[in-house]
């Protein structure tokens, strides 16, 4: 094959759409998903994906964690690969494309690599990372932070969904518990694409974004502990609602969260859980989930610090008492200059309007990044829905984000 | 038998305080009991009810809701009952006494007239009604609502638990859904003996307290709609989170608590459920139970009034629209005047110490006061504490409020 074929390559877009309505076929929701990870729906993609994987000439491994490589081997097949991937599993109320784009943009890459027949000089994997989405587990990514060394293995499986399954008995019971041992390979490189989840390129009607960093993100997991009584007689002076502090709290972190909207600041508590948070009883326990989001660490330091403080508010003001189980932090400038560069030199080179962007949501790329060098793409999405079933996307404007992994993944694996 | 052994009748406190002891070995839970209605531990001690009954030669029936009545016959059996009785179904973190006393109480009420034989003029029926907690199915006292023709049978089967079964669902798998039409029958009165579920009478070391009427509460089940988003980039200008909204309810419901604790006045919302509830997705459904209570209706009314204010601006606040989708209301000045001045001398002419209190719990009491006359009496119970497994009362304490029922209920009987 010429040089100029290769430079010439672009990805079959009727065949990557198909693949996409495939996947969107699989645990259907309204216009969108409802593909929690390990539950029977993810089994079923996770099967179409190994089929798919198969069917691209790949060689096929699945980790402890249940994160599938599909591997394509290049002519120095001993260099470390070029990985490429994202997720399949989704949000409760999610779309067809949030993670999905990057796992099977990867194996559209590998379809046209095949075409072309072009074997690049580095082995180059896709992957499809557990639990992405840490909907029916928590944390989040922790199966692409357990590759990364960041969590342990059993701990992983240890985490508890709300129906009392655990991640590794899940993993077990759809048959994706695998042999190969989580992590220990280190990859010469990490390219996810993804949607962008926010609405600056659809705003400005460009094709690709550049993702220079992460925006700070500092979560907290918080348990408040009160004790039961009766919501008649009981007096106000005497209730240790613990429901009443985990509201106190989402509200809290509500209004920190707008009095940081003027500078792109984000606050939220998703999920609020008590017990037994029934009609006539009032609660002795409850879980806050909550987090902030800020482009500049700084800032994002100081939102998180007025989280804590609301934390101890709430609980004084319902005589609870409150703990903080778990703390989380990503974000930042983590990504590697010279692997942001190359997307955006492929990007122009190609002849696709771009710019930088942050990303504001988590992505299995922050912890890749840990380990080696790693940059992220961003296709638009309409009005930067996402996480609700409205989240959309057209073909057109994904193609100029898979031919950029492409090309970007390929100049890689190249070297 | 002669009048004088009738009036100097007293129970038997070794047989009231063993047959106690069983029950609260059927679904014990730390110190106290979990036995939601229509579970596998209510069935249990519902067969132990029933057998309880036939040991003491009562017919049982069963209704088409669940409530067990065991009839005792009298000399003009053709005479309308006095009806005895409460309930054996417990909250999640319950105690042994809440309910239990009032059916267990007109147990040995029975037993104590046969050992006395005497056999009254009216028919006497003691009764457990189902689900008087709505901790599991809401609304409470929503068998004895049935019985009292406030709601209608279909629409009590409909009542759906979290884990998606129904309260008619639940009857049949448990073996307790009867033949006999609900209601139809109108007692010639009712009888209810409850622990206070409030401090006054342990406080003031009193053995009796004679229930004028109800502290007046309103309540409502509020719905609140959204639409997902995700946590991260979704800015907050555009959320529109329904647990947001719910928790600022919550959290304002418990305000005006505060606003009135200084009248006694109690505002609470025990339970706020949302959709999906997860980390990393803003929630499109949100439900919250609340109510207000306070002795003075007009102040009663005030505080529904704030709750209902701070619906529509938790609404507003968090983008969400909202319904309230159910209102009750319960309370004030319900009971019979001979009734209660029955209990009142019956408690002096049997010696006890006694007060008048109102109550501030809900109970069947207050539907049956609907139908025929009515009055409740009162034994303590350790610091008011209730709805907690740590509710407490001994056996000296409860002595004397079955005594006064069994006289009260006599005098009746034999009217």
């Amino acid at each position: 094959m010429s040089p100029s074929s290769l430079a010439n390559a672009r990805i079959d877009g009727r065949r990557f759409w198909s693949t996409i309505e495939r996947s969107a076929a699989i645990g259907t929701w309204r216009h969108g998903l409802n593909r929690l990870t390990l539950s029977d729906a993810d089994k079923a993609i996770r099967d179409q994906f190994v089929e798919w994987c198969g069917g691209a000439g790949l060689a096929v491994r699945i980790d402890e964690v249940g994160n599938i490589f599909g591997r394509r081997a290049g002519r120095d097949d001993h260099l470390a690969p070029v990985l490429l991937g994202s997720h399949l599993d989704t949000q409760a109320n999610g779309g067809r494309f949030d993670g999905i784009v990057g796992v099977l943009g990867a194996l559209e890459l590998v379809r046209t690599l095949n075409d072309l027949g072009h074997v690049t000089r580095r082995p180059i994997e896709i992957v499809n990372w557990t639990n992405e989405e840490g909907a029916r587990f928590s944390p989040p990514m922790v199966a692409s932070g357990c590759f990364a060394g960041v969590y342990e293995r059993d701990w992983v499986y240890g985490r508890t969904a709300d129906d009392g399954a655990t991640l590794g008995g899940e993993l077990v019971r759809i048959g994706y518990r695998g042999e190969v041992p989580v992590g220990g390979v280190v990859p010469d490189s990490y390219l996810e694409l993804h949607i962008e989840q926010g609405p600056i390129l659809d705003a400005e009607r460009l094709q690709v974004g550049v993702v220079t960093h992460g925006y700070t993100s500092h979560g907290m997991l918080v348990e408040f502990r009160g004790e039961t009584a009766h919501t008649g007689p009981w007096p106000m002076q005497s209730r240790r609602s613990a429901l009443v502090a985990g509201a106190r709290l989402v509200a809290a972190v509500d209004d920190i969260g707008w009095d940081f909207a003027h500078v792109g600041g984000k606050a939220s508590a998703p999920r609020l859980q008590a017990w037994p948070n029934r009609a006539g009883i009032l609660s002795e326990w409850a879980q806050v989930v909550c987090d902030v989001r800020q482009d500049d660490p700084v800032i994002a330091g100081i939102m998180a610090e007025r989280v804590q403080r609301a934390v101890g508010e709430a609980a004084a003001r319902a005589g609870c008492t409150c703990e903080i189980l778990d703390r989380w932090n990503w974000g930042g400038r983590i990504f590697d200059e010279a692997m942001v560069e190359l997307v955006r030199d492929t990007a122009a080179s190609l002849g696709y309007s771009h710019r930088d962007v942050a990303s504001q949501a988590g992505h299995d790329a922050y912890f890749l990044a840990r380990i080696c060098p790693t940059a992220m793409i961003f296709t638009p999405c309409r009005g930067g829905i996402t996480h609700n079933d409205g989240e959309d996307a057209t073909l057109d404007e994904l193609i100029p984000g898979v031919n950029v992994l492409l090309h970007a993944a390929v100049a890689r694996a190249d070297r």
